[in-house]
């Protein structure tokens, strides 16, 4: 048994999820989507909880018609938020435009969490734009990000430390090793000598770099001996995506 | 011999350097930095080559002095690069003053590459600033950039495109095979459709990234059988610097 995952006994039906892809993601062959792994079966298991609170209402679809692209039953407020920033009514919505959209159900997104959300969400024919069927997915998860934040913040100070996150991680099936979750952790210390704590955003990023990275991990070590090999091009190819962008 | 380093027969004496980090670097037990591996015997023997043509004037000095830190015979333009920005003579920069300090000598840069080297050439006291002593050799290692930089840009365009950069990375002893090179350019797609182009500073940043991985695996590959193993922990610890960083 590897380090990095828990053993599999411990984990109780109610386990909070790690958000999931939708499935066309997963179905994607797509070399770039460091998320592009199926679900395991943890993950499938989980697809099964209920929506978190701010989810009430989804279902009823009695505003998604009228505005074409929005799966049946989308939830208005999910649609007005597509609506509010995408002014010429063309139907996708860029980096900037997500940015704003967030804003108007989470705080404002920094623009490097909205890029790693647009690659992972992105529409395969438009690499720089999402549709509403990817906001709607997009949305989703994030919400399933936003009930463990809350879940796991447990002084509610809206902020989550390093303790805090190792919790949530864990709760989510990712045992990470301290001196990996101290590397993580120390890209955000703002130097001025408090203690390091995450906003959401920053907490959604580090869990999605965490599970990213991990489940790249464990396809190459399918025995879970904490231990994987790799050729050069196959490494190169996993890591970059994560690392850089466009302007 | 793998897939990502040349053939050292290939290998002429007039080869441009990847730049070199400085013998402190190296010298380092420095788990968080991801170019702290010693330079190998190419990297040695490119040490001696002569100064890049913007360094004329260096080693003599006679403006070294007055200004505490710098080592003897810094050019006074580097340290009145630095002197223009440290304004309250603390003797310690931080990104957005180097980001000012370099638009003197080169382009602006973009703050995700200032990131970069400011992780690279860090005082190891103060990871947030830099001192006179890491400034000369952060801004000595972009001169040997440069050089690279205008050599491989045939077209004198002033922006590197893919071929460019792989005949760039080959110059100093990457073959770095061309999924990787797609992956890495891709990045820098802005979606106006126009062929992609790396700026000196994008430039600078994909070199970095590219020299700092495949070392960082070249030290798990001792055989350069172009296949390395990983425990887990390693693993994160060496892809994560690379990724995420404060706002």
């Amino acid at each position: 048994m590897s380090s990095y995952t828990r053993p599999y006994s411990s984990q109780q039906s109610y386990t909070p999820s790690a958000p999931s892809l939708p499935e066309y993601v997963n179905q994607q062959d797509h070399a770039y989507n460091s998320f592009s792994h199926p679900p395991d079966d943890n993950m499938r298991r989980q697809q099964h909880q209920p929506p978190p609170a701010y989810a009430a209402g989804y279902g009823q679809g009695e505003h998604s018609h009228g505005y074409s692209g929005f799966p049946p039953g989308t939830h208005p407020d999910v649609i007005r938020s597509f609506q509010m920033v995408d002014r010429d009514r063309s139907g996708y919505i860029d980096e900037n435009e997500l940015q704003q959209a967030l804003s108007s159900g989470y705080q404002r997104f920094n623009i490097r969490t909205i890029r790693l959300l647009m690659s992972l969400f992105k529409n395969p024919h438009d690499p720089l734009r999402i549709g509403p069927k990817e906001f709607v997915a997009l949305w989703s998860c994030l919400g399933q990000w936003r009930t463990i934040f809350e879940r796991y913040d447990k002084d509610r100070s809206g902020k989550i430390d390093l303790f805090e996150l190792r919790d949530a991680l864990y709760g989510i099936g990712y045992a990470i090793p301290p001196s990996v979750l101290k590397v993580l952790i120390s890209k955000y210390d703002d130097g001025s000598g408090r203690k390091i704590e995450l906003n959401f955003d920053s907490f959604v990023e580090c869990g999605m770099i965490i599970k990213g990275l991990t489940e790249k991990f464990k396809q190459k070590d399918s025995r879970y001996s904490g231990t994987a090999t790799f050729n050069y091009d196959e490494f190169m190819c996993m890591v970059i995506p994560f690392l850089v962008s466009y302007d």
